[in-house]
């Protein structure tokens, strides 16, 4: 029984979820969830930045831009992805939020549709004709844990968070994750729920700063998927209007960043969960841009693997980042799982007489950190990765076939 | 026995080679290798483009950059890479440069050094001690395969190449690889001899151009090195002067593309060599940009490990590239090793029928290629990659410690 279903969470007002098993993935497993409002949403969403893009991913950007875009539902599945499916897969994923329009009774402009899975696929129709109505049936207020597992693919645990915010409004979110993670935009599946009453561009400005300060940070392998998405749902149930678009980033970036946190502790294969600092950057996107190229690292990855305090690995990354860094100017050190520095391993480039087995033991535990400084003046950033271990292969050298 | 030292090759003239085992490495395999030609030689390089570049990449760089610059030899060293090493690190290549120099009674600004290995180690000099006077010994026409194999690290095979050319004059060439091999510059160690006479200025320019059809078209992991050295000698002992750029280009590209391939096909844990072609591009930039994501992405990398033809992830790939790819105009083929199609998987940018298993009969050999037509213009390029494998992470996660 994975453990969100028996986690304690709260329950936004006026939303329902549900999750079912309606055949898209062979082993029985769920595979399609709904998420219901009772009544409209304001409703944002942020979407792979990918040039091949999942035809729900197009379908949810075209219902998005029309003005004054309200949203009832959101349909979610797993198994296929329905990308690199051409106008027909457009037309599948059209025809499944007309279903659950017509089962909600709601327009099917009223209706988000979200797939992951298997790229190139034709999404198969007769298990949403099955799930659908089973689905409807099912809707509760305290169905989002069977939601959460209903989106999981290669997810060993299902992803759910929640806040119950002091101003009487309350937010949860669902993810999915595990691989094909970068940083770059919403990158896996979430839906966002609040009965805050806000406004939908409001909602949209707030979304974009709470991912840049969750999703965006998270770097599994450096792939970026054709189906991310992000969806935020807001349907004014708890009656408590947010107008302060700080205080709303607030409130979303404490959902979203367990929910990105979890997403990297999942990653596919991953053993250790490592938080990347670097500072002393001459602006921020030279700190995201080293950063990143770092936590993509096959050779860095490897190494946290192995517990390998292989900081040549890190310098030699930030080499190749692209960005001016010198190497005389750079400081290493390992963090604890509280983000405290430990172990000083480099300054101005060259190594630190430090205790290697005292860094190997660091490293061994499940969560740890790292900050690199490079000394080139006063910006800073942070990702969050993982290792890339023997399992990581294994899982996707025998993913589909 | 490694191959090499039995393969047939054929010798330049007035190039002696030697490698030994001087201690820099524990287990005492050869690691330390000397190329000297009997008169100075024009001399070309090409280095990393990594902003972390080791002492001896810088030292050579300054050598090579002093106008008329003659070269009589380069050392090489396995063992420790002399990168992260400051000052010190530079006085430390400065001085086995020295050593050579004083046994081959030239002058030290006529020795060219060469590091690979460990990041970060301060260069013992003790080795280097009583290695060079060694290596001086040994020095012979016959000894570049005993070279090849002191200049390996995690390689499994030494690599060597020659070409006797019908104009009367001979190159060799050695190179060492495994990983951190990304394309962009000369992605490894690389030394070619020749007894041709060619003005240095025209050296350089045929070098740059033979390495972008050799060493910078590999990927192994996308990782770029803080040593890559591609060195080029011509010492003109065959008396055939070589005038003519493309010529040169086509002679020098005869050795450099086989050193190039194998790099990959020995590429650490590969279990498959894999030609990926780009055509239909915009422009060349953009097929090599697209290839190269391709090429560097984990989880093509992992799909070609396991033999699946999951073109998903090879359009997605194309996708998140940052070229304007086109989803609909893509089209794949995989092709046999001599690089003809055979089996079209998509069209369209959607799934052909084409038959799985065959396709995956084709993908468990050890050498073939892909096509990704992107449907947008006449340009194209290739890369040679190879899969990435539990190896690779066996490797990488133990290397060090």
């Amino acid at each position: 029984m994975p453990a969100a279903r028996d986690a304690a969470y709260d329950i936004p007002e006026g939303f329902q979820a549900a999750g079912v098993a309606c055949g898209l993935k062979r082993d029985g497993r769920l595979d399609l969830a709904l998420i219901a409002s009772d009544r409209p949403c304001a409703a944002a969403g942020l979407f792979t930045t990918n040039r091949v893009k999942a035809a729900p991913v197009l379908y949810d950007q075209a219902i998005l831009a029309a003005p004054g875009a309200r949203i009832r539902a959101v349909i979610a599945n797993t198994g296929s992805a329905n990308a690199c499916t051409g106008d027909d897969g457009l037309a599948r994923t059209q025809r499944t939020a007309g279903q659950v329009a017509q089962a909600l009774g709601c327009s099917p402009a009223e209706v988000l549709a979200l797939s992951t899975g298997v790229i190139g696929l034709p999404l198969a129709l007769e298990p949403f004709e099955r799930g659908i109505p089973a689905l409807h049936a099912q809707l509760s207020p305290e169905g989002w844990p069977v939601a959460a597992e209903a989106i999981m693919t290669t997810d060993t645990r299902p992803k759910l968070a929640s806040l119950r915010h002091p101003d009487g409004f309350t937010i949860i979110g669902i993810a999915k994750g595990a691989g094909m993670i970068a940083p770059n935009m919403a990158t896996m599946l979430a839906v966002i729920a609040t009965d805050a009453q806000v406004d939908a561009a409001l909602l949209g400005r707030a979304l974009r700063r709470a991912a840049d300060a969750s999703f965006n940070r998270i770097v599994v392998d450096g792939d970026m998927s054709t189906n991310d998405s992000l969806i935020a749902l807001a349907n004014g149930a708890s009656g408590v209007a947010v107008t302060d678009e700080d205080a709303l980033v607030e409130a979303l970036a404490a959902v979203c960043v367990p929910l990105a946190q979890a997403i990297v502790r999942d990653g596919e294969g991953a053993t250790k969960f490592v938080t990347l600092h670097v500072t002393g950057a001459a602006d921020e996107a030279s700190a995201v841009q080293v950063a990143r190229t770092i936590a993509s690292s096959a050779l860095v990855k490897t190494a946290f693997y192995g517990a390998d305090p292989n900081w040549g690995r890190i310098l030699c990354a930030a080499g190749y980042s692209g960005v001016d860094v010198r190497p005389d100017r750079m400081a290493l050190w390992l963090l604890d799982s509280a983000q405290q520095p430990m172990i000083q391993l480099v300054a101005g480039g060259q190594p630190e007489d430090y205790d290697e087995s005292a860094a190997i033991a660091l490293m061994q535990g499940p969560a740890w950190g790292m900050r690199l400084d490079l000394g080139r003046g006063a910006a800073s950033t942070w990702v969050w990765t993982c290792d890339l271990s023997h399992e990581y292969v294994s899982i996707n050298g025998h993913y589909r076939t």
